[in-house]
């Protein structure tokens, strides 16, 4: 009769087994060079999402009967930067091994790094589909390889040129944005041009992974993160774009930066788990 | 030459008799689900309220010369929503009798649920026109029926089928919206449609009550509520519905959900008062 | 190899049937009659105890190894009180007749009356030691019988005369230390004589449940309650009347009032944490 | 039966012509060289009264039945120190003239200014017992005269030498400090001697102004001030030194300095309320 | 080897000598009348410039090479407008004189004056653009004449009629509205009709001075202000009519009314600094 | 005569040659474990310390005169803690080779490492006074031996057995507590012992290297630090021991641990400027 409770995202019910989707926190802020709290984000969430409701009147779906599995967050150790991307690519690539798709929650941007290297490895054609404030493709950072402004970076190193498409964009040092005019596709500010990404994705028939620096809302809806850059989109754009990506075949995506200390309103992190709910539901098979 | 001071919404310095809209505090906040604090809206504003000038360039009117008098707030019991929609509704039954318009300031939306059977009592074709994020139609709450979560079904109860417009609803579990469908009018996300209902409701020369749960508004612009919804309506939508529905004939409004203390900056309660300030001058006669 | 995480107080990880401390949370404040938010007080304890070492440099002892099992927090109502304290005592209940001893975490104070009840059924000599910086003594609050403000009250019904004390008492209204003073032994402002008291129970071989409102403790240290009293005493204090009550037959025990949001600092938080740390070294067996 | 409601800080709610005792506030900070919000602190305290009890255990008295009454916020003009001290003076003396006892709410500690220089006129013999962290002496301060950190070496120029008696002051420049040695009794630390002075201020018969600048306590249990100085005297030790000084002829006090919107728990608010209360009921004939 | 380091606005790293543009702060907020603060704003945005990129993606152009030089902030008396105000006056005057142009960070609006009193002085043609929520029109303020309330009317006895041009107004008392219709140009809630009057500038080839009181955002997006203002303009709207002023011939530029302290997420200050980027430059040459 | 400002900590306006006592700040926070935040804490010591006065009651000395360089934070990589030590290590000993003393504000604890390697080289009799609340005795915390829970294990590995004196721990794990045992000589929640500890220094003529985690201190006095431990020091016992150790020839020192975005009061803050005024007070020659 007592029996212990779960504390998971909401409706994340469902046994490892059965799963088609495997919800992870990876609550990793080490490299953060402005304000740091994103550690603080997938927890966070979890508590949050108790005030929200598993139906979307955005989508017409519940998320009654949805197959999800939440295992909690990773153990990363502080300050260790490339022993945290191991543990996650090897967590990333355990779940694709068994036929699910790796929800994460950062935590800094960095951490997509080691689901994308799980993601590149199990999908050859993979296609990065990236939504930021901030273009992350500088070589280092103050020397450092492994930092969140690099990850875009180091995630190029896997997928090679022409395979990553950012959105949103509105912030990057001269060098960075002039790499990335040679090697990746880049829009700025907004979302235009998507869809044609989209479709040609679907025409070549290639997998996606799909990340989402939370930073890319305006910071007036979003204030929660670390490097707040105004000029942002707003949820209702964030949410269209994200439907849009579901068309194609997503084998893996995170939601990273999100730091709930910084919000003392929570308004950040009940968008975030908005933002979670409605990518539960537009993977829903 | 000593005088005491009063510590009213501004310009709300007529006497009883003479004023034509009252408007009293209902502090209570018992029953909310997520973070409590709405008890602290209607002083919070009496207080912020010093900060906004009396003038509006929206309206091009000036609150110098209203009628008002405000009563200060209720005594309500915490723990026990019975007694407190009870007071509620005599409080409000008492301004109506006296020819009054009840203003009133919440609070969590339940205290609605007094104001509305008060005037549902005094005016038997009363339609209520509903603002909010949430759709607030469960018939109960973790098995409590007093609850901010089932206020418009009680209300219902009152006014039956057909008399309830919602607009900007973006939130609500699967039952509930099925539940609405065939009991009141609900339109998602914004107004539209809203100017149809007014002139219906004009043409039939009936009275309306206007409950506005302020987190109709965007978290971006209205941060300080107990359960943020992203994706909400802007300032100037919600000021131009409600000049909107003002040409009818409102006998009773309220605001509700303001909980000041989630939102230091203040900003949230500033907004509050402003829309309040236009809702006193649109209701000018 | 992928295994859901548990999200319990540090090394709480004892099955039901092999652990003889029980620990739940009771996230109930529907009455607080000024700032509320100790609803979140267990599940931020929770959280908080990834930072506090399981070694008690004042005790010398270890967690490792207590049989302590967390079977997370209640689902009661918001705003049915009698409902809330009765799903208490019924857990309460279950846990005693499993011959473990419950550790309740509030919430409001009002989650006492039920574990209280529980244990004065199951113990017919039951003392209750009651650490508070308010007396609790009311026998309503604005008519209301369940409420925080009357827990100790509605204690005595059960327990009657002679079998309440109370220390470090710091505010209540005349009439409740005048009703107090021919019912109850109270000590105000610390916690002088409590020894005394004690070593009778002992000598009585009497059983004890303690209730310790958090608030007990200076607003200095734990800022994060509703109603702070200026004037308390220290975590040293604290901590050292504590281990003299585990001395005596301890059967069931809580900490209450801990509102975590209320202290953006994490502070309150901690030290609360701190105190069940101490609190379960101490009554080991 | 629709009545106005006062919002006085509690039990303050005789009439003016009865009441013994007249509270004000001075809702004045421009001068404020570190952070700015005293201005707040009145209305602050008046409404976290509402949580605090009129029975005093320390002193065994309650409030009821004393003769309170609170005219509320005098309107001062932002940025013009000396119109504001003018008025403060002027509403001093009425209060004074009308043989009652004024008791005035800060605002920054420039505001004593004009209730001391009301208090001097009246009362030629007039002694200023002074409880604060810092010395306040300095004759100007980055050239201004009207200063929170003159306002003590201001009210010298009223007083003279001999006559005015600080306590607890733990800050202040080298120049003032030892201007202070010749002309005014400054205790550092603590309330070492006071009990001495009020001997002899209650033998030679002479009247009393307390003034407390309420960042004498420690910021650990007193944050809500704009320059916080480690070191400070506890609650309970204010306590006893005010109850001390009001065995003398008190004919007009202040409490200054909390700013409550620095301290976001509402402790600091409280305690002072507490202060506030406890003085209300020493200062009971 | 081992140097001072310095704490500038990013990039302000050039020799006074050599820099066409010179930054200054104000930190000046005495006659606030609402939330004070602004005095820390200029320091603020130092400390928030470093999380700030230097190239901007909205003007493809890169802070790299400009000379800026960073003087610091100024020593302003707290409580003595008229000083501060004159401190100003010749920080600006001799910067004009020095061929360069001033850019001045509040504190509160007020401080404008100084730097319009030089620019005036030196350019008899001088045309004043001024952003804001607020008219500041007002004669006086509670019989105050220096007061953040009243700047442009004092700038307006400088300048004269036909000179001022106010947008985004949306906030002011009547009787300064009505004022405002025979002497000053104002366009309420947004920037209809600024490239015309930017044109006019231009053709008469006169030089302009632009103040930016930064409530003029939405407080959804600049929360950071002691008198926050719903319905205000975006970050992107700002932005473009920014750059639209700065085709003229500024000589003078001032943001004011950043009250850091108030936003504790930090979004407000990022925002200020990225408007002073692109402020800066777009005044390139 | 348009001069740039200097943003130092106050009074430390000398030139590098001519100071006796360097002050530098290590911004790094890679390896905290619980709230990051002590980056931010040397900068907000610097601007903090413009409210404080210079002279010191407690000592009865003034800063003025003293010869103080302070040369603002070193550039550090975030997430690379083994660069960053060596970046200190480098630092200091510059510092101690140009024959002046390096005085280091964290930070988290680990930067102490680099400044007692460089001591330690230096002066191969160093002995390490540590007062702090943690042990941070750890041989790897989550596999990593660059973190502050090891930072005095770490040092250990420099200095050795016999040579480390920790005061007023209260928290460690039972490991590390045991192997302290055997190594350091470990006093438990206070000072007592540290009068001889120093005696014996003196006596031996020795070189120290006193080390401050300013989390010894109570969290009631200090919440504004990543791990708060109930149950700390006050100012005043700091304070003497600090004086106390001053009387050793001290050749290093540091503060670390303050995380000023935690506590929003700036209580924490200003108390840290306190101590490190006296520091440098107490270390004049």
């Amino acid at each position: 009769m007592i029996k212990r409770q779960y504390d998971s995202f909401m409706a994340c019910d469902a046994e490892y087994g059965e799963a088609r989707l495997v919800l992870f926190g990876a609550p990793f802020d080490s490299t953060t060079s402005n304000r740091p709290g994103a550690r603080f984000g997938p927890g966070a969430m979890r508590r949050e999402s108790f005030g929200l409701e598993t139906f979307s009147p955005y989508q017409g779906k519940d998320m009654a009967g949805l197959k999800l599995f939440d295992c909690g967050d990773l153990e990363l150790p502080y300050g260790d930067a490339a022993t945290a991307v191991d543990i996650i690519e090897q967590t990333a690539s355990r779940i694709i091994s068994d036929k699910k798709i790796p929800v994460m929650l950062g935590g800094e941007h960095l951490v997509t790094l080691g689901a994308v290297r799980a993601a590149a490895k199990a999908y050859p054609d993979l296609r990065l589909i990236h939504f930021d404030a901030h273009a992350d493709l500088r070589d280092d950072y103050m020397g450092v390889k492994y930092s969140h402004a690099c990850v875009i970076r180091r995630c190029h190193e896997e997928l090679l040129d022409g395979r990553i498409f950012q959105f949103g964009i509105r912030s990057g040092d001269k060098e960075e944005i002039c790499w990335g005019n040679s090697h990746v596709k880049t829009r700025f500010f907004d979302f235009e041009g998507l869809g044609d990404v989209v479709e040609e994705i679907i025409r070549d028939d290639c997998h996606v992974y799909i990340t989402i620096d939370l930073d890319i809302l305006d910071p007036g809806v979003f204030p929660g993160t670390g490097t707040p850059e105004a000029g942002g989109v707003s949820f209702k754009e964030l949410l269209g774009a994200m439907l849009n990506v579901c068309r194609a075949k997503v084998v893996g995506c995170d939601l990273t930066e999100l730091a709930p200390g910084i919000d003392t309103t929570g308004v950040s992190t009940a968008t975030a788990c908005k933002v979670l709910r409605e990518l539960f539901l537009a993977l829903r098979v």
